[in-house]
């Protein structure tokens, strides 16, 4: 069959020829509005598809949007009168196949210069199999305005023009309606759009197929539910079949368009072999999934990720991919479960002395203005208030319980005065500013002994603590000096999360145990008890105690409020407030309760003045005080160990606020920061405030708050991550806002203790439940069978990974018993022994087992971890390597420090 | 290429067209040991395909089990050392065309007549293109024992045969360890296994492909890891090739193997162009991925229930279909969104007095000596003792509410007793011998209105209730002569979900009231409160009351408790354990609680001997008492009511008990159960015991735990439901042990009655929970885009949904209202009031929107609901009919009582 529009075809290629040359740098394919990535190479304009199809024949003949693609298939819901949700398109392979067929048959236009939908289908119809009253007949029906559910921002659909035949009188209507609909505004500018007409029609004697490539896009008229422009306009119509093989045709067709190599290489096409090439071409590479064992008709919900387009593009086009979408992760990503610490330039050792810390100040000195000026966006506001909120929720409770561990030597207003001025002096000083200063669960538990010691020997607590914090900072300062962050890289996983789990469990038992020891101070009444019998209490004015009240278990008030944010109730932006403040929440929920049921607990102690919380001490700390002049130079020893802590947890969250997955554009600045957390220390010591370090959970939280991401987004796809508004204002304000909320204090003693404690044990929960050691924990419990699809499971034996378990908790076990005993303030140094315990384990698991399970430690410094290592078994690796992340998306990797 | 082979193959295909007048019949392809179904039409026997694949080319040469299928992919995790889980196959489309093109060329074998693995190797290695020495050395390659991934029963898995060279050493070995393998047990008797040899060889200068099907299967030594005899074997082997195209070959060819139709279809085979045929026709049907949208990579795990075949297979082969699984549900279930109400002939009306009476009785009467029989089975044990359990879990519960809620005029004495009593009797009685007898919510309900009625009117309470229960009896025995239980069919989802809403809440409310009059009763001390300042209290040894002390929130553990079946943690037996005793670890724990924190709550009141609970009556109760004689005739108004009630609930539950789902072969006897009902009622009244009727739930649980279920269970695929062992024993028995506990009843004063009360809340929210009403309740509250693809939602407008949700919370408000008025006592007329509603919404909704909400009422009656109405788009509805089913397993509909 010849067809007269083989001619024009061979004409456009012609013309196609010409401008061959233009095919790399993309453009070639059109003037349309593209957007330009920031490479400045233009990428492909997005495509926006929709499937008109042709229902009602013969009576009420129609067109209707029946389903649109920008990355996932909506399907309409004729029924229900709404979208499907999006879900990946499965198609049947001969609705493919006939779709090829009727194409090599068919008509097919490459660059078209129709400028308008009636110059389109003048040309779509001249074919010589139809009669001229057919090809009349044909045109007015491909003119007729097809029906649309146009979703608008209100809340009730409605169909798109009431009656096709009146087409002309509500042309503005329609416009206005297309404006109107919420669809547009999630598609960036420049988008384009594929128009795909589908049917069967009754007067036909042989099927018609027609595709075309707009040279220039044009807005078809009513065709498109949006205004876009159309690039791309197919027609695939016949005579009744069997089946809904034209529905099935279209839907294919609207695939393909939807497929970015396909996209690719048809906006490149020259002729109809290229078309068809491209359509072999992702054949090749369908997945196919046999009839007996799976539904065709099954939705299947977008992948959390979508599968990397790296290997299936051509070079160039590697550069002007298509829309943005969170990929899967590179498959050195993948193989450790988690990115790769970068071995970034920052941690290079510049070997002289303070080398690292000049280096750092100069690369921050040229971003210093533009840390003010990138702060210039509404975003920062919302980020302000949210991490405002966080900061003092955490002044509260580590203030609170920090008062309670050291008798009132510190206490809420010095929790707020040090947070205020210790955080807004880093935010000014540091070298990641977005970092946020708190007095983080490691440095309280060892401030917790510290107290306790000094206490066991009746020494000056402050003037002690002042020389311990001297010490402190001259250790931190020799660690700047010689440029010891470096070695940051020898804290691998194993490290971390023995860390962390120590960290958690102390929380844990603490808030437990402070619980139980409320009951026995509060104690519940029951028969038989010593207590039993006859009270005769009156309210006490002054105190804030009482009797016969047992603490309500709080903590559950936490635990659920974090439920909140995955339900499916409410608007996202309700839900998203719910657990945002679910602490705060927490904490007035519990006030609130405590108040109604009048419950006579304890209470937070502030005090009624702005002075420090122990009564007769002056701002500043004597140097000596009470204590003998030689404890000043004694105090280097727990210094020591202190300084350990300090930056082992310093420099573990610095790593973990640097990753390169948050894509930081102004560097990071190890060694300045460690200089300005030894810096503070001393400032805070002088003061008697709490020591303050970075905060892992509510850092990230911040980073998290100042995210730029592509605004425009297609349906069902997530918002790509385009990187951090990094600055140093927000933090500032927040510390600002901090500072003038000591005269908030007051209100605070309404606070009853355990809703502090309930806030504790969350923390200890949470943390302790994000690290992977738990879930290998879990696996111990868990018959083979029904443990989860981890990919580590897949690449090394249960048994080995239960032995590596066991040794983490043997660890663990161990450093308990030593936190338990009078030497509990050296567990510091046990901490560190981790890394000693992990270096040992290269001679029981193999490079292979600990790359899975752990990380891999830099052979000799300097060196980063082996890239060229591979599985054992490469014939079984390649094909499973990335799949458990469809399933498994990743979680941020946090909690490293419970603060 | 001609091919050796071929001249064989031309001699087995016209020996196959000897055999082919016994396609049709299924065995003509071998005399193996077919299990056949019930209709005598022997089925193919299953097959457990095994992939070897030739790794290590070229210095060791090795055959290594890769994967396995049954109806699922299982892959070997090499690193792991382990069987992924069972997951659907994904293939690439050039390895099947490689396949297609590889089988074309080759050599196949259909009905070869080799007896071992070493004629079965030499017919394969007979090919043109093969030098001598090359046969050879392929031969005993061919001949070399593979790996195996043995998982035995013991908990390390092994490597199979060790040393490849030494296969005639451990052959005794190999055997042992091939009859340990644990997935031998889980094939079902007579299955057959396919062997697919495939891999790369660097000697063959060409590919060289066989398929053979054994003429009889044949065990062919090591080659499978079970010992199975095989009945296809293919060889896929060719010179290196880029990628693994050899592997994904084999893969194809396994997948092929596994896919029902294709099986059915090569069994048959009479020549090459019939196997190539095969492969075509699953190409036709399979579902084809975009490769840009899914990651071919990710395992997808086996979908809840597999699609239908039937629409696949050919006319002889739906007779003699594959393993047995649980597939998607027929699409008139599909529609309703539960399984029609079977139009069951029990429920014709006869058209004569007691018509439907005589015949259930009739019906009944031939099965009552298998009735006996049947039971025969130990699954019966387990029944009796988790029934048992339940049974007294109930009587203790509604015995001590009921004992409470009439001042001990019944109590758990009575409950126990008349548990037994009317249970017994109803087993040895009735249509539906595995109902179990409850005093249910509604009854209770209606129980506790009944009594405060009488209590305001100052009458003597047993009695009156003796004679409504006469009068009850009575109603319910024109009942049955009229065949009044036909208009059952009146009582949509519409009712029932009004119906158990009502109750639940009732439930709910009356629970948390119970506890919140506890707290008055035993108040929380606050400061400020009347109650604090000086108390003088001993202990009252006679009571068992005290203050200071207050309920604990004992129903979060029942909560709790029910979430533990479906965790992954400890094997199922545990968790299914944990999870069917719930209630009575939870009534022990709260006991245990109690006990250990020595609190003082209220407990369960129980007589010290076997004598009526409320003091002084006899156990008959006298016709008249204190109250006038014209009450006996007054009675006949609130037995009216009763009647009502007890005709719904009864009614209600039978349908459900009796849905065609649960594929009961004796039949239902709708008229006979509520007959037995009328006389139970009677006799309980005159002893003054509870009054009892049909509890859905426990009912349910009954016939789950005597399901029969198909042994054999292929991997990944759950056990196919045959039936229920239907029978009069267990239930006989647990009633009989039930009376037995009365002498235990002295053990149950130590129960609290708040753990009652938490009970009674859990079962009100259970209950509750499970209905559609509450999911549409939901939707109310959900943003569109977040609402779950309910089949509904696609075919109903979100509005109309709305309307008809907010109709039935109208008609619950309103049903709320009139139960808070002195006129609660009508409400059982109220809800025969929910069935006019039902009936005026047939103005308000199209009969599509109805079958969609709810489900159509009849016409007239005798007529059935109309089979003919399709959705009003048809053309949308054929592709999404049953998808949603893969996500959304099917949950028994249950508790429409609360019991």
């Amino acid at each position: 069959m010849k067809l007269p529009g083989q001619e024009e075809f061979d004409v456009y290629s012609a013309h196609e020829n010409v401008t061959t040359g233009e095919l790399d740098s993309g453009p070639g394919s059109g003037p349309g509005p593209d957007g330009s990535s920031d490479t400045g190479v233009p990428k492909d304009p997005l495509l926006f598809i929709q499937l008109n199809e042709l229902l009602g024949w013969p009576q009420a003949l129609e067109w209707r949007e029946t389903g649109r693609w920008v990355l996932f298939e909506e399907k309409l819901e004729m029924g229900g009168g709404r979208w499907s949700a999006p879900h990946v398109p499965t198609l049947a392979l001969p609705s493919l196949q006939k779709l090829r067929s009727l194409l090599m048959e068919g008509l097919v236009l490459l660059d078209c210069p129709a400028q308008s939908l009636l110059e389109l289908v003048e040309q779509v119809t001249r074919v010589e199999s139809l009669s001229p009253e057919l090809r009349g007949q044909l045109q007015s029906l491909l003119l007729q305005r097809p029906q649309h559910l146009i979703q608008t921002t209100r809340t009730r659909p409605c169909w798109g023009s009431a009656r096709p035949r009146e087409a002309s009188r509500d042309e503005e209507a329609l416009l206005k309606e297309q404006r109107l609909n919420s669809l547009r505004q999630k598609l960036p500018p420049g988008a384009e759009a594929g128009a795909v007409l589908a049917g069967e029609l009754g007067f036909l004697a042989q099927p018609l197929g027609a595709f075309v490539r707009l040279r220039d896009p044009v807005v078809l008229g009513p065709i498109t539910e949006v205004p876009l422009p159309s690039r791309f306009f197919c027609l695939l119509l016949g005579p009744p079949t069997l089946g809904r093989s034209y529905h099935e045709m279209g839907r294919a067709m609207a695939v393909l368009l939807s497929d970015p190599q396909f996209q690719w290489s048809v906006r490149r096409a020259c002729n109809l072999y290229d078309l068809l090439a491209a359509l072999d071409a992702f054949l090749e590479e369908v997945t196919v999934l046999p009839p007996g064992r799976w539904d065709p008709t099954a939705r299947i919900p977008p992948p959390k990720c979508l599968p990397s387009q790296h290997k299936r593009l051509p070079s160039q086009m590697q550069e002007v991919k298509g829309p943005s979408a969170r990929r899967c992760g590179s498959p050195a990503e993948d193989r450790h479960g988690h990115p790769p610490q970068a071995p970034s330039p920052e941690l290079q050792r510049m070997g002289r002395l303070f080398g690292g810390l000049v280096q750092d100040v100069r690369r921050k000195a040229l971003w210093y203005p533009s840390d003010f000026l990138d702060a210039l966006h509404p975003q920062c506001f919302s980020a302000v208030l949210y991490i405002y909120l966080a900061t003092i929720t955490n002044a509260i409770t580590f203030g609170g319980l920090l008062g309670e561990a050291t008798d009132g030597a510190q206490g809420v207003l010095e929790s707020f005065l040090g947070t205020a001025v210790a955080g807004a002096a880093f935010c000014l000083m540091a070298g990641q500013p977005l970092t946020i200063l708190s007095s983080t669960g490691p440095v309280l538990v060892f401030e917790r002994l510290l107290f306790s010691f000094s206490r066991d020997y009746s020494l000056d607590y402050l003037p002690f603590r002042l020389w311990v914090g001297i010490w402190v900072a001259t250790f931190c300062l020799v660690l700047v000096a010689t440029e010891a962050s470096v070695l940051v890289r020898y804290f691998t996983r194993f490290t971390e999360e023995g860390f962390c789990a120590l960290i958690s469990l102390i929380f844990i038992y603490d808030a437990v145990g402070k619980m139980l020891s409320l009951t026995r101070a509060y104690p519940i009444q029951r028969p038989g008890s010593p207590a039993y019998g006859c009270f005769c209490q009156y309210p006490d004015p002054a105190g804030n105690e009482s009797q016969w009240t047992r603490t309500k278990p709080k903590d559950r008030d936490d635990l659920l409020s974090t439920h909140v944010k995955t339900s499916r109730f409410f608007p996202s932006v309700v839900r998203k407030v719910l657990s945002d403040f679910s602490s705060v929440l927490a904490i007035l929920l519990g006030c609130g309760l405590d108040a109604f049921l009048g419950l006579a607990t304890p209470k937070l102690t502030v005090p009624r003045e702005f002075k420090p919380t122990l009564p007769g001490r002056d701002w500043l700390v004597s140097p000596f005080g009470t204590n003998p002049w030689w404890l000043s130079v004694a105090a280097a020893l727990p210094a020591l160990l202190l300084s350990i802590l300090i930056f082992m947890d310093q420099q573990i969250t610095a790593v973990i606020l640097n990753r390169a997955e948050y894509r930081l554009r102004k560097g990071a600045g190890f060694h300045l920061d460690l200089f300005c957390v030894a810096l503070l220390l001393l400032l805070t010591s002088a003061l008697g405030l709490p020591w303050y370090v970075s905060a892992t959970v509510i850092s990230l939280a911040h980073m998290d708050s100042l995210r730029r991401e592509s605004r425009a987004c297609a349906l069902g796809e997530p918002p790509s991550f385009l990187g951090i508004r990094e600055q140093r204002l927000t933090g500032l304000v927040v510390f600002i806002l901090t500072g003038i909320s000591i005269f908030l204090a007051p209100i605070l003693k309404f606070i009853p203790m355990p809703v502090l404690y309930g806030i504790f044990l969350y923390m200890g929960v949470a943390a302790i439940s994000s690290i992977q050691f738990t879930k290998r924990v879990q696996l111990l419990l868990m018959p083979a069978k029904h443990q989860p699809d981890l990919l580590l499971l897949r690449h090394v034996p249960l048994s080995r990974v239960h032995l590596f378990t066991a040794i983490q908790l043997a660890c663990l076990g161990l450093l308990w018993i030593i936190k338990s005993t009078p030497a509990a303030i050296i567990f510091p140094i046990m901490l560190l022994g981790l890394v000693g315990v992990r270096k040992a384990l290269e001679w029981v698991f193999s490079p292979q087992e600990l790359l899975w399970l752990d990380e891999l430690m830099p052979e000799k410094e300097g060196s980063t971890p082996e890239k060229g290592l591979e599985p054992e078994y490469s014939f079984s690796g390649s094909d499973s390597e990335d799949s458990e992340l469809m399933y498994q998306p990743k979680a941020p990797e946090i909690n490293i420090s419970v603060n």
